[in-house]
């Protein structure tokens, strides 16, 4: 939903809010509302099913991040990637949202929820995917983030777009490092609708389907060639459409968490021709119920299995460090060469000024435009020369954390 | 210690290694290491007495961060602050460190130790203090950066270079909102020696004074006028010195903390004419008992007091959000002005080219240099309004979450 660009944009904000207001579920967490304004509008609106609500505001245009509750926010807390893209990569648009994950921590019958809501760095070209070092850096983050958060909490809800296929190393990153639960694949019914439900919705971006709320997409793809404003070449590859957006679940205390049922939009709202958003929203019923012992056993069944994700996903980190340190390294040297242009032209200048040049003079136009192009040339340089020294700091800290991981997980008997 | 500049880097660094190996302290907490190659030479020399460390790495220059321990480091993770000064600040540099605060995890005899080390924004002016928004929003994101992470923990520790007078706003809020206790307040015995310590070092930046390692300074300075690296003309109104470097803790858990004896530098190095640092070091030893039940109620008998504080912290974050939002405006207006003079002058060279204009021709040099000022002004402003855009942003969101907490504390019974 981004302000004078997103096709229908008010109108989808308008039928979302009348959605969220009819199907009333506990807890809804949203990506991509840009505006604020959007965000006011609902709050307005959902005012009386939803009476508490948060907005994570970051980065230049905001995280997009908010949450509607049911239940009181006892607490929030927002942590930014420190990596997300490229300023310089305009049409992406990425760096500039600051992409972020937002906690809030609610509580319901005496049940301590941890609610992760995050938007990770999008996949533009899945074959040569440039990105694929920051997303892993970021579901790095993310994992780190909700261990070191989550260790009091009842039951952790994690819900948002993160740009992964369910089996791309960054996903197994995750749900290994933080035994996390994919809710579509543990939902004992697909494509039932129910009560009690989390819902998670990728707002909208420009519309024409037929839709049955009651069933879901295929394979619970959220990104599919029938929602009108998706890029139907880009999604060529999977006619069934893809799925990146997840409820991920963990109960940690004494709670066990089962994934009733779970199901997704699938292209325009019931009686009209336009879809909420480019993404499938997806909506889970989850059943928590208290018990004697934990049952968060998944970490410490999988651990030679989580080994090789942390291996995996070091490596490509590592890829993406050799990247940056060629960028650095090559802005660097650029604006070093920009640099010494312009000294030469200052030289030649004080030359022609002290009389020593008795040659033909460097005609004043070009001699001007070419200190201008040289000047223009030193300042981007040294920008980029700056930006990608913070990016190789920050690639060099993840991979020597996942090193220490490593080692640790080697060590364990 | 900054890399071609600060005075005596090396030998100040050798000197810092050799004392902490005579010394033999159980953790060190330093600050300022910005140098890499500093941290490796001291993991170097320091391998036997402290066999884990870790280096935190952040910003364009280095978050300066970096932890020694006789005790294994089973966890690390880094929180960037989201505002730390303006990147045109060159003189002043923070903003380059990617300032953080850095969690390591160790467990001794079986007691888990939260251990956050970090360095907060420079005071460079304290009469008229342009920084002071920016550092509250980070003493408010380290409080809840302590409390989200802290909560397994039996004892908390903080060590650092918080740059807060002990009374400012800032400090008080971090202390009212963890319920952290300040080693110097608590401290049995100060200006003694002893054993089981923790040391926070703000590393060395330019020399010479007479010096007592048994003692410390008058009101546990840590920035005092006898030390040779301080400006003597900053501490005018100080005669003593200022107290900015503290060692905070709790325990949280069924443990109590005591602060047994603490000291600091005084100076020069014993023997030498330079001191380790332009800041004294701060020694704690801490005594830390389990027991029946938790000691962790200063947070709740001083509710009304933290309500104060954040009250108070709120205002000024508020009051800085007013300036960011004024910059904000007026940088966008100045590159609006530019664009505008780069369209008038393309309309006007259109004008000239199509031979529309019959008047005298404006003279090339200066309609050159007319329009390489206008593109060097729009692309500064732009930057500009980019910057303060993000700045208005987290100001507005610390703003809330303050007014969040606030209404939570006024709800409690």
């Amino acid at each position: 939903a981004i302000r004078f660009l997103s096709k229908q944009r008010p109108e989808r904000v308008r039928l979302l809010g009348d959605m969220l207001c009819r199907e009333d579920f506990d807890l809804v967490l949203l990506q991509e509302v840009w505006s604020e304004q959007d965000y006011s509008d609902l709050k307005v609106k959902l005012g009386s099913c939803y009476p508490f609500s948060h907005y994570f505001r970051s980065g230049v245009i905001g995280s997009g991040l908010c949450v509607f509750s049911r239940f009181p926010i006892l607490d929030t807390f927002l942590y930014q990637y420190s990596l997300n893209g490229y300023p310089y990569m305009l049409q992406h648009g990425d760096w500039f949202c600051g992409k972020s994950v937002g906690l809030v921590i609610i509580k319901i019958s005496g049940i301590i929820f941890n609610v992760y809501v995050t938007h990770l760095h999008a996949e533009y070209c899945r074959e040569k995917d440039a990105y694929l070092p920051h997303r892993l850096v970021q579901a790095w983050e993310l994992a780190q983030f909700i261990r070191h958060t989550s260790k009091v909490a009842d039951v952790v809800l994690l819900g948002g777009d993160l740009n992964m296929h369910p089996e791309d190393v960054g996903i197994r990153l995750l749900r290994g490092w933080t035994g996390l639960r994919d809710a579509f694949v543990e939902a004992t019914h697909f494509e039932v609708s129910g009560r009690g439900r989390v819902g998670s919705q990728d707002t909208p971006r420009a519309p024409h389907l037929p839709c049955h709320l009651s069933q879901g997409c295929e394979d619970g793809c959220t990104l599919v060639p029938s929602n009108c404003f998706t890029v139907k070449s880009e999604l060529l590859p999977f006619p069934l459409g893809i799925r990146i957006d997840y409820i991920l679940y963990k109960a940690i205390s004494n709670y066990t968490v089962k994934c009733e049922e779970l199901k997704t939009t699938t292209g325009a709202v019931p009686g009209m021709d336009i879809p909420f958003s480019d993404h499938e929203a997806v909506m889970a019923t989850l059943h928590i119920q208290r018990q004697g012992q934990a049952m968060d056993t998944t970490f410490g069944t999988a651990e030679s299995a989580l080994a090789d994700v942390v291996t995996e996903a070091r490596t490509e980190v590592g890829v993406g460090l050799r990247v940056a340190q060629r960028q650095r390294y090559s802005s660097g040297r650029m604006a070093l060469l920009a640099l010494l242009l312009l000294l030469l032209q200052a030289a030649a200048a004080l030359g022609v000024l002290l009389g020593l040049d008795a040659g033909q003079p460097f005609p004043k136009l070009s001699f001007c435009l070419l200190a201008f192009l040289a000047t223009g040339i030193l300042l981007l340089a040294t920008g980029l020369h700056l930006f990608h020294t913070m990016e190789v700091k920050m690639l060099h800290g993840t991979e020597e954390q996942m090193r220490m991981v490593l080692r640790a997980l080697q060590e364990r008997p």
